[in-house]
């Protein structure tokens, strides 16, 4: 069988082939020459399926994506504290050439403007870097990223330099605030290297994917930043990705993306895939014009929006039956699908509505595919209570989705393979937890 | 046993009452007479379970907390087109009593900021309700939104009304830009009375609820506004809720959320929950100082950020094997978990990286806890590519996932709800499907 | 023989007669029906004679030109203090009809944008009137700077009234800043009514005057209001009088002026003569097209620029010379032309650099034509100095250009009609100063 | 005789010395160890003479002062089309610092702002000079509006030059929008040399003086500018040259001026006289604190305001009487005082009012101190209708204050020094004008 996802985007890309409005972005010789019908698109997976059509392979300079993943690298190299001390991270509504900093302070009003990207930059490598190494430490960066070595595009970078007058503007503004305290004229010409990273759509795709997988590169394997970092930039891409398009993008797209002027388009939708599209015809807020189309068609065609509110999910207790009668009666509550809080509240809810009776409960997540932190922490706490109201608590749990079954104080649990375990245990046989948390008997 | 949830809340409820910081509004006499150490938190489930702590069931007036929810109404009655042209979705970067219109067309910004309010209560009804009328549609929307009939609190609203300078300012501002054609004063005075809707903090959970359950009511069941308004509504809320703390709150507490300043404050968290707190003393912002503190603990504690990327999931298919020999070789593909895009991707990818050779496939939904349009329409093509490749194609969905199992130009597929259906009958007598496309056969 | 400047006038407005650029005024209907190529000119000389061509004795309304004059009542009325707490005297660069606040306070940046002048108008009358009683002493106070009874165009008011949103709007924001403490709507009519006053270029043109003329009504005697308030209102003028363009007319026409948008336009030069233009086609600053062009020219033509420096003057000193010799010596300083600071620091200098060794000094200032009082108080005190170097001090002043010479601590003067009276008294007779401060025996 | 001038200096100097309010500059270290307590004030007139108290040989940097004459010297080599295409001339409403730039075109809003006085120093010589070259022609053009050469302090200007940033910031801004066209560093590090030009409160007023003398220096007699830059400078001063107090001055002092951070401050009042204070203490607008104080005290003690309208003058016809009988009766009209265009209408009036029917008619300039351009053209035109009427017209001008007396097409005109050479000769000996237009025979 052939996949269709391919199929998919090449219709896609082919539906939008007939929009030629916009213009390249003509501030740099070498940008204006790229060529104008260029299109690709590619999705990434979060466990490193690459699908794509059309120029996934053309190399091209990264711009302003590079934004985002140096704001991640700032982050995790300075901390947020130094980098939220002088990068905000509101929406401006202004275009991304404007320098919208913040009255008073200088601070720039996020990082994805240029005052903020600039500042950004210098907060690679936690401000002790020479200017030459952080260079080097944010192509590694974004080299990590995308899982493979990429590299300066030293014509567009000179080009660059040389055009580079607002941006020496903006960092001479920040020199004057404070806000950098560096020869301003190093710190831009590292940014506009940042900016002339070559990239391809399938880059993109998988440094989209990066952020997607809580910042660990799907390709590689390699945790590029940590997760608090992904969740932040996520976060900063959904209301100031866009520019002055923001609010459009938020309602009619909905997924954390960042646009370049050479074309480029990202889109990181958490836990699922990130998103790239290459096409160099920009439309008036700098965005690529099919860029933009394409992405409204996945959102639209596949349920991207993030504020896309999943159909009604299955019940997270798909059974809860007593099993084998007496005192060796067993409450079985099976559990299912992807448990998150409100997962988590649909189990306390039927253990306090119906509390069990039967002196020993099982909690069976044979079927669970995912648990997040609090489901865990609730899940124990049930099991916690119950053991105090006098139960024996089982946690049925064959891929250790709940690594550490710990219920603190007072609590007790035994942690088992499989539900035949406890049938055939007899009642008053619990064992104690091993180092590991859990019982080394049982295993 | 007892839920640890209603423990939580007091716990949290607790920890924030020593911040005694912040002000009462006082703008209005009402208001400020309000009594500052009242303080309540409610969480209501997208399936109507409420828990609550403190003061939950006092009265106050919605104040700007109605703005999201007569933007849905507006929506839901006049149509995006209609709505859009008079009102943006970009965020202001301002208080909420700047007047923020675009330069030169007048429109408000967005419908957070009161003269986007002012606005959208004029367009609930699709602008062809009497003043009169239109408040009563408004009220009855809010109430449809809370599951009970909730009143305008006359006092509050005299007052609001003897003190709506502002309001009045930005009515006839918007009257003279042609965005009103109406009498400025007559909208104002509907927005007042839209204003002075008591509510209470367990109404507000409810209405939160109402959003992040795609526009159900869970109480009554009642859909209040459709999927796409609830999308658009949760979308501006994240961008533009919170005023110039735009960017702050979704970065730090990352829930699509809207305040007001007698003190309440709701978040939705899409298909999961809805929250509401109530404490009267305001910050510079005008938000609920202890309300703020309260939100960022659930985000915290709970992970309920929207950029929280969900821990690496179980494989949405849990086996991939060949059950009896020969002719009769079955490929049995089970199925597990909520299946999206990606999940859908994976199942893709499994069937083509190794496409089957028996003759006949199932596709097990049994464990599938949730599946959306998407993955649904990707499932049955993989149905059809298979049909094409010579291949009888099952479905095993016993709780009707896929409710209209057409795969459409060449595909057949066969539901059962047990796969020992398809395993006991024999190769080539796959059924018919009928009008419900369905198999009557089979069930 | 013939006047030249009806000839000049007429020339000038046949030469913009060519220019039909510009619209009318179309915000309310009334404004858009007035007839376009109406035009005239009218000079008004600070006693009271009056120069025109073209259509000077059209009525239209008086619109924006009524500002200065308020605001001139206001200052009047209710004194500095008080109106400058409630509106500032900055330029905006902004047109007329933004708002323009001064952020935090709400006070309007100045009084000739809508938001000053709706202030200004309630500040007539010392904020004691009823508003009707405050329409009544605008109009009369129009009138008594133009010399004649002016009256308000009910279908103009009508129909301005029924457009009055941004107005209504501006007054309700100054209402909740506090800036306008009464009914922002009955201000809001008054003003209106302000705006609705009917006049001819004749009487804007005469009520230029009025300002040109220190406050005095050239045609009635009248003093409208005090100088100081004169000062103040044509430094505004110059300021801020013509929004937006306030530099470029500054620089190209440099006389303090104001427009109107039913066509109007005038100017006010300090001392010389007050100019009011009317033709109704306004360009995108809202100023009449032939009114700025007539301006250009009246400025270029007849340096009437208030940067223009006037030609090196003839010394203030005409002769310095010895009268008699001996005992009787006589100094005789003779003065001409007109002098302020600078022309009474050439006469100190001549004393100062030959100070007279003759026991009789005679400051003569027959041939003076205007003295101010600055240069007042610097004649007395070369007085004052010279009595106390043991001079006798003679003023030769028959038309009294000194009122009350007295120079007070020590110093005496003697005060004669005719140079010859000194002459002819033998030194050491210097009589006595009546109560008048001038010798009764001289008259 | 003493002076009275310096004691009034000694006096005001020593009112506001007990003033110790504001702050010294200390954005460079160089103006951060200035003597706070030093002051000085100096009026030098139109014709050089310079009066002084306190510290008015103190050497300090110009910085901002320096931006109207180098604006003058711009406009004077480039022409006011090429200046004003890229400098505007509104007010901006700003502090100096702030860039205020028009959208779109990037052109500063006025000259006095730093990125107007930035883009002006580099229009000095046309924009053909090598920047060094260029600073030495700002440097020589300041020196000649003091009239002695200056030099810049090294040290101040290498401080100023280190904490440049907001400056190159602006000029790399400027350099962005093509309104420079060369290295934006090279023009920072000229304008920085101008800024550090040494003068003293005694250069200062000198300069001032220079201004207010038409742009003829008048200790050197050199003309340093056009009259028409003059105008120019004077208006932009006096609508942008307080930055954002601009109104405030306007109103209260109304003197065209210009302030400098290192404590300077200038004004310059046509025709009359060039002031400068010194005192190093700053207020929060960034300027002297004192300077502003004494400046205050000079207008209101001077009447020195532009807007300040001169006491009613006296009649510029002083006598209008017929002398001799007969057909040799004369007409004489003798004249007085300064004559601008509302002086020569005067004269109109009484000659239409009162058309002489006397064969002869004088015109007597004798007591007349000064004329302008337009009156003078008056005058000449009053005679050649009078020819035209029939009549001899006589002018008396025994110093030329007409130098070139030709009335034009039909118009003859006789010019004598004395009124009796008129009245001994008979009627109808009218001699022929010579080529100078003056009758060789009268001299």
């Amino acid at each position: 069988m052939q996949s269709m996802i391919p199929d998919y985007l090449d219709q896609v890309l082919h539906d939008v082939a007939s929009n030629t409005s916009g213009e390249l972005a003509d501030y740099i010789p070498e940008l204006a020459v790229a060529e104008p019908e260029r299109s690709g698109a590619v999705f990434a997976t979060v466990d490193g399926r690459v699908y794509g059509a059309g120029d996934i392979d053309t190399e091209f300079t990264i711009q302003s994506i590079s934004k985002p993943f140096a704001y991640a690298l700032a982050l995790d190299d300075s901390g947020f504290d130094t980098v939220l001390a002088k990068v905000g991270v509101e929406p401006s509504g202004e275009a991304f050439n404007e320098i919208s900093l913040e009255r008073g302070t200088g601070r720039p009003r996020n990082p994805m403007i240029n005052a903020g990207a600039i500042t950004t930059h210098a907060l690679v490598g936690a401000g002790l870097l020479p200017p030459d190494e952080r260079v080097d430490r944010v192509v590694r960066g974004l080299s990590a990223f995308a899982g493979r070595p990429l590299t300066v595009d030293a014509a567009v970078c000179a080009s660059e330099m040389d055009n580079a007058h607002r941006n020496l503007a903006i960092a001479h503004m920040l020199r004057s605030y404070g806000i950098l305290d560096e020869d301003p004229r190093a710190v831009v010409d590292g940014y506009v290297k940042q900016c002339s990273v070559l990239v391809t759509a399938r880059d993109l795709a998988m440094m989209a994917a990066t952020l997607a997988n809580r910042g660990i590169n799907p390709l590689t394997g390699d945790r590029v930043v940590a997760d608090s970092v992904v969740r932040q930039v996520l976060s900063v891409m959904a209301t100031c990705g866009m520019y002055d398009a923001a609010g459009d993008w938020a309602t009619q797209v909905g997924i954390p993306a960042k646009s370049g002027v050479a074309g480029g388009l990202i889109g990181a939708l958490p836990g699922q895939i990130g998103i790239a599209t290459f096409s160099p015809r920009l439309d008036s807020h700098g965005n690529s014009v099919r860029g933009v189309a394409l992405f409204e068609r996945f959102s639209s065609d596949m349920g991207l929006h993030v504020m896309e509110v999943p159909a009604a999910a299955r019940a997270v207790v798909s059974s809860n039956h007593v099993r084998e009668a007496g005192t060796g009666a067993l409450r079985v509550i099976q559990l299912q699908g992807g448990i998150r809080f409100a997962g988590a509240e649909r189990i306390v809810r039927e253990v306090v509505d119906d509390t069990p009776v039967e002196s020993r409960v099982v909690l069976d997540l044979t079927r669970v595919s995912s648990i997040d932190d609090v489901a865990r922490r609730m899940l124990l706490e049930i099991a916690r209570r119950l053991t105090l109201d006098g139960s024996e608590v089982y946690l049925v749990d064959p891929e250790a989705m709940v690594p550490d079954p710990d219920p603190g104080d007072g609590g007790r649990i035994t942690v088992v393979d499989d539900l035949e375990q406890v049938a055939s245990r007899p009642h008053g046989t619990l064992g104690t937890l091993g180092s590991d948390g859990r019982p080394p008997t049982e295993t």
